[in-house]
C-alpha cells in the first residue's frame, strides 16, 4: 500500500481525489490536511464520503506528512511552492495539482502568477505530468506539476497536428468551455448559482493563465514558439471542459488515421469516428480524453474537440494517473470507473 | 460468472444497468436486446461505453435470452408480463424493473395501469425486491418485482415508524420530488430542457401509479390498511429523489435511536446525525439511501427526509442487489462506487 | 412622478426594483444607496441597466433620503429598523422588503431574528403589506413591512380555506420549495452553482424565519392560534417558489368555487382550474400568483399549490404594488408584464 | 391598431411574438394558428398568457389572415414558402421567421433546406430583416426574411470590422454558442433534460444551415465572399447566444471606437467598454446585443464576443422591430423591456 498524504482537501479537487484514493486498491491515505477545518471528519463535510472515509482534516502543522510516501498539494498557488522542498528533502514523492511547478520560465510565472516563486530550482526538477507526453519521465519523478484543466484538454487536442508539423503553429485558436467547478468552492459572488445559471460567458480573454502553460507544451512538441489565442468560457454545467481548437492545414495528411495511430496505445484517450461530437457528459467522473477531428466544408481550417472532466482528466484522475506511473502501478489502476450518463 | 440479459437496454435504467454491471466482477452480461435499435452498438448510442461494452443491440426474438441465469427487464410497463414467463418457465430468473409484478392486488393494478394483466399466476409468485424488507425472499426468488423510484425512498422513510406503531398511519403523506430521469428517456415535450429547466411543478396530485404500490408497502408494515397523500413535483436536476415524509406522533419515543436501530446493519442505508439534511448529490450515482428524521418545534408532527438516486437505489442498482442475492454473492458486490460529488 | 430612494441597492430584491422602477410611468429613482459600492454606476455593476438607470450608488450617509416621496429598504434584517424612524419622522413613506417590521410580537421577532429590536413602536404602527389581505389599510399605511417571499405563497394558498373555516388549523403542513435567488447574492459556499445545481434538499427543517410570519398571518385569519409544519427546500433554479400546502377537511364545500370567488377581483391571483398544475414559469419575471386546489382520491386532505416568483410578487413587485396603493395609483401600475416563457 | 396573424403560434418563436405583441400598444392580435391544436385556446397551452390573451388557435384553412395587415410565420421550414405568396398578392404584408426568403441563391438555399423552392420570385422581393443593416429597405418591404439567431449575432458582431477593411475575410471563425430553445420545442431525444444539462457539446460541425446565410451577409458587407468557419455548440441554458469571433487584423485602427461609431445610433446594439465580456443574462428577454472586441496579448487577432437572446433579437423581437419600421412606428416601440436579471 503507498502511504499518502493530502494537503488542502477541502476544495473540489481535494474531495476528488479522496473519491478516487479512497476506492485505488493500492492507496493509503494517512493524513489530509486544511488549515482552516482542522478536527472536522472529513465526511461531515463531504457527506458524499460517509462510511468509507474516517479521517479528519488536521492541522498542517502536526500532520505527519514526512512518513508518506507521496503527499499530493490540492491547495491554492503560491502553498506547494512553500512546503514540498522540505517533504521532497525528506523523500516524499510530492504531486502538485496547482501552478506552483508548471512554467519552467520562472519570470513568465511570476508576471502571470504575481508572487516571487520560492523554489526556482525544484521548477526545474519538476516534470509535467501528462503521462500521454511525459511518461517516462514521470515514472521516476519525485515532483509532479500537475497540469491544469483547460492545458491537458488543449494539448491532447492539438498533439497530434503540431508533432506531425501539419498545421501553422502561429495562428492556432483555442476556444474552451469549462464547467463551473473549475473555478473551485471559493465563496465568490460571480460563481452563486442565480449569476452563472442559465448564463453563458467568456472571460480571461485579455489573459489567462493557462495560457503560458499551453504554449509552453506546444512549444515543446513544435520546437518553436507558438502564435495562440485562447479564450475561456464559463458554462452552466458542474464538470466538463470542452476545447473546440483552430488550427490551419500547412500540410495534407489523413487527419483521423493521424489521430487514432497517435492515441492508438492510449488508455485514457479515445478518438471518435470521424463526423462525431464528443460530449462532456460522456467523460464525466471518468479520467478519459475524448477527440473528434473536422475538417469543414473541406477548408483549410481544421477544427479538433477534446472532452475532459475538469476534475479527474484536469486534475484528480490525471494526479492519481501519475501516481500509478511512479509507483510502478498498472497505469489504470483504480482509474477505470465508467462515467456517469445520464 | 453469471450470464446475463437485459430486455429493453436502450432507456436510462438500461444503461445504468450496463453501467453497473459492466463493473460487477461477477457479471457477464450475454445479451442485450431493443426492437428499434437492433444492429446498433451499444456504445454508438451511450458512447460513455465506448471501450467497454462491445455488445449490439440484438432483435428480442433472436436473442438467446432462454440461455442467461438472470434476465433483467428495463422496458415499458406491459412487457415483462408478456415475456417474462416464457424465460421462468426455461428457468431463469427474472428481475422486472418495470411495475408489471408489483402490485398483488391483480384488479387494482389494471386499474392504475390500464391494462389487463397478462399473467396474474407470476404476480403472485413475484417477490417485490426491497431487501431492507424482504431479503430473505429474495434470496430464493425467482421472480422479483424492482421497486418504483418514489416508493422505494418513501418505504425506507416511513418503515420504521411504522413497524413500530408509533404513528397515525391514517394521515401519513408523502412529498416527493424527483429529478427529470425519471420520467425517462421518451422525447416528449413536457422534459424537454426549455420546458422543464427553471422550473418547478407538480404532477400527478389527483392519483400516481407510485400510490397504490406505496401504500401496499406501507400497509404490509403496519398489518393495516393506511392514508396516504401523496404528491409527486418534478425538480430540475438529473438524478435524484428527495422524499419529504409528514406523520402525527401517537406515542413517544427516541425517534433518532429508533432510525439508528432500524438500519444500523443495513449497507445501503445511511441514518445521518440528529439535525441533518440530507442532499439528493450525497447519494448521486451510489446505491444509497440517506435518512434523517426531524421533530420541527418540539411538535407532535414528524419530518423524515429521505434520498436516493432514482437510477441506483430507485432502480439499477436496486436490482443488481436483487441480484446478487438471487445468486448467493456478497449482496454489496459491483455496488460500492463512492458519490459523485460535486 | 413619485420621488424614490432605495437603501441597499445591490442585492436580488433591489436590482429587482430597479428593473420595475424604471419601467413604472410615475416612478422617478432619484437615490440609491450602498456602503460598499458608493461611487460605482448602478449599470456597471448590472449591466442589464446599461442606458436605462443612470445612477451612481451614493454612501447612505450623504444621499438625500429625506427628500423622497417614499423609500425602499432592500437591505438585510436589521437595518431599516435603525434607519427608518427619522425618514417617518420626516414625513416620508417607507417600504421594507426585509423582516423588520413584520412580527408584530417583539419577543416572538428577537427570538427567531436574534437582535434587540430598535423601534418597537413603528412595528405596531406598521401595516403587513399583502394587498390581498390588507388592502386598505396599506392605502393609508406610512410603514409597510413588505411580506417574505415564502409567507406570500404559503398565506395566498391557505387563506380561502382558513377564512371559510373548512379545515383544521391545528395540523397544516406547508412543503415549500425556493429557487436559489431566495438565498440573495451573498457569497456563501452553499449557493454556488457546483453546490446548488442537480441538488436538492431541505433546510431549516427545525425552524425559519418565515414559520414566525406565516403562523401570525394565518392566525390573523383563523382568529386563532394555528398549528404548522414548515418545512423549506432548496431547488435548482433561479427563481419560483412553489407552495405545497395540505390541509384536512373539516366541513365540506366547493372548494375550487370558493378559491375562484375569494380571488374574483384580484388581479395579481389566478385560480386555475381543476386538476392543474402551476408551474413556476407561469409566473416568472411577473407580480402573480397561481393556485390550485386538489382533493386526491376524494378524500379529507385538501392540496393547494401556489407558486409565485419569489423576487417579484415574493419580494419587489409586491413592494411596488404597495407604493402604488400608497400613493393613489391603480394598483397595477408599471407591474402588468407577461411572465417569461420559457 | 395594426391587425395581426400568427402562422404557428405553438413553438417558441411563436409564443414570444405573443409576449410581445400583447404588450405592443399597436399591435391588436386577430388571429394565431396551428393546424395540430384549432380549438385549443392559446392560454391553456402557455399559461403564462392567462387573462391576457384570449384567443384560441384556429385552424390555418378557417383563420381570416387576408384581412390582416401583416402575418408573421412562426412556422418550420418550408411554409411560409407555400402559403405567403397568397397574402402578399392579398396585400398583407408577411414576416417569415423561418429561413425560406433568406437566402438570395435558390440553389444554395435548396442544398441546404433540402427542398425545391416554391416561390423564388418572392425570395428576389423579400427582404432580409437586419434593421442594423438592412433598415430603409425594411420600410417599405412588403416581405420580410427575419435573420437566424446565430447569423443575428455573428453579422452584428464581424461587421464594423469588414465594412472598413481592416481583417482578413478569407479567414474568419465564428466560435458561437446557443441555449436549447434555439432548437425549438420538438419532442426530440437529444434536447431533454436529462441529455442536455450537465452537458456540453458541438454540433453541425460538418455544415449549419446558418452557415450559408452568414456568408451572404458577410459577402454583402465585404462586397467579396469571405471564408468561414462556423462551429456552433449547445449549452445548458434556455436562452441566449454567445459568438465569439475570431478575425486576423489587416490594418491598424482604434477598434474599440470603431465599433461604438459603427453603432453609436442603434438603439438594441450596446458596444460594452474595453475589457468587458457580455454575459448572455444581460439580455436575457430584451431586444439587445451587446458586444465586446478584444485584442489578446496586443497580437494579430481580434476576438470579439456578441451576445443575444436568441428568442428576441434573434427572432420574435427582431420581427416585431421590423414590423415597427414597416408601419412607420417609432422602431423600439414594445420593445424597451428591461432584461431579466437574475
Amino acid at each position: 500500500m503507498i502511504k499518502i498524504g493530502i494537503v488542502g482537501g477541502t476544495g473540489y479537487t481535494g474531495v476528488e481525489l479522496l473519491r478516487l484514493l479512497a476506492q485505488h486498491p493500492q492507496a493509503e491515505i494517512v493524513a489530509i490536511t486544511s488549515r482552516g477545518d482542522a478536527g472536522t471528519m472529513v465526511a461531515d463535510m463531504y457527506p458524499s464520503l460517509r462510511g468509507r472515509v474516517g479521517l479528519r482534516f488536521e492541522d498542517p502543522a502536526k500532520a505527519n506528512l514526512a512518513g508518506c510516501d507521496v503527499v499530493f498539494f490540492a491547495t491554492p498557488n503560491g502553498i506547494a511552492m512553500q512546503q514540498a522542498p522540505a517533504l521532497l528533502d525528506a523523500g516524499v514523492r510530492v504531486i502538485d495539482l496547482a501552478a506552483d511547478f508548471r512554467i519552467k520560465d520562472i519570470a513568465e510565472w511570476e508576471k502571470w502568477y504575481g508572487m516571487t516563486h520560492a523554489c526556482p530550482a525544484w521548477v526545474e526538477r519538476a516534470v509535467y505530468g501528462l503521462p500521454e507526453i511525459n511518461r517516462e519521465q514521470i515514472r521516476s519523478a519525485r515532483l509532479i506539476a500537475n497540469p491544469g484543466c483547460y492545458p491537458t484538454a488543449v494539448q491532447l487536442g492539438f498533439m497530434p497536428l503540431i508533432k506531425a508539423g501539419l498545421v501553422d503553429i502561429n495562428s492556432l485558436i483555442a476556444d474552451v468551455k469549462s464547467g463551473v467547478s473549475g473555478a473551485g468552492r471559493k465563496a465568490e459572488t460571480h460563481i452563486l448559482f442565480s449569476e452563472a445559471s442559465d448564463n453563458f460567458k467568456a472571460y480571461g480573454v485579455a489573459g489567462h493563465r493557462h495560457l503560458p502553460e499551453v504554449r509552453q507544451g506546444l512549444a515543446g512538441m513544435a520546437g518553436a514558439a507558438v502564435g495562440l489565442t485562447f479564450v475561456p468560457h464559463l458554462t452552466p454545467m458542474i464538470r466538463g471542459i470542452h476545447a473546440t481548437l483552430y488550427a490551419k492545414i500547412r500540410s495534407e495528411a489523413d487527419f483521423q488515421m493521424l489521430f487514432e495511430q497517435a492515441y492508438a496505445g492510449e488508455y485514457f484517450v479515445d478518438v471518435l469516428p470521424p463526423k462525431s461530437h464528443p460530449e462532456t457528459r460522456s467523460v464525466r467522473s471518468s479520467n478519459t480524453c475524448r477527440i473528434a477531428v473536422h475538417r469543414p466544408q473541406g477548408g483549410d481550417t481544421l477544427v479538433v474537440l477534446s472532452v475532459i472532466d475538469n476534475l479527474v482528466k484536469g486534475a484528480a484522475g490525471q494526479a492519481v494517473q501519475n501516481m500509478n506511473l511512479m509507483f510502478g502501478l498498472e497505469e489504470t489502476t483504480g482509474l477505470c470507473q465508467l462515467p456517469l450518463l445520464p
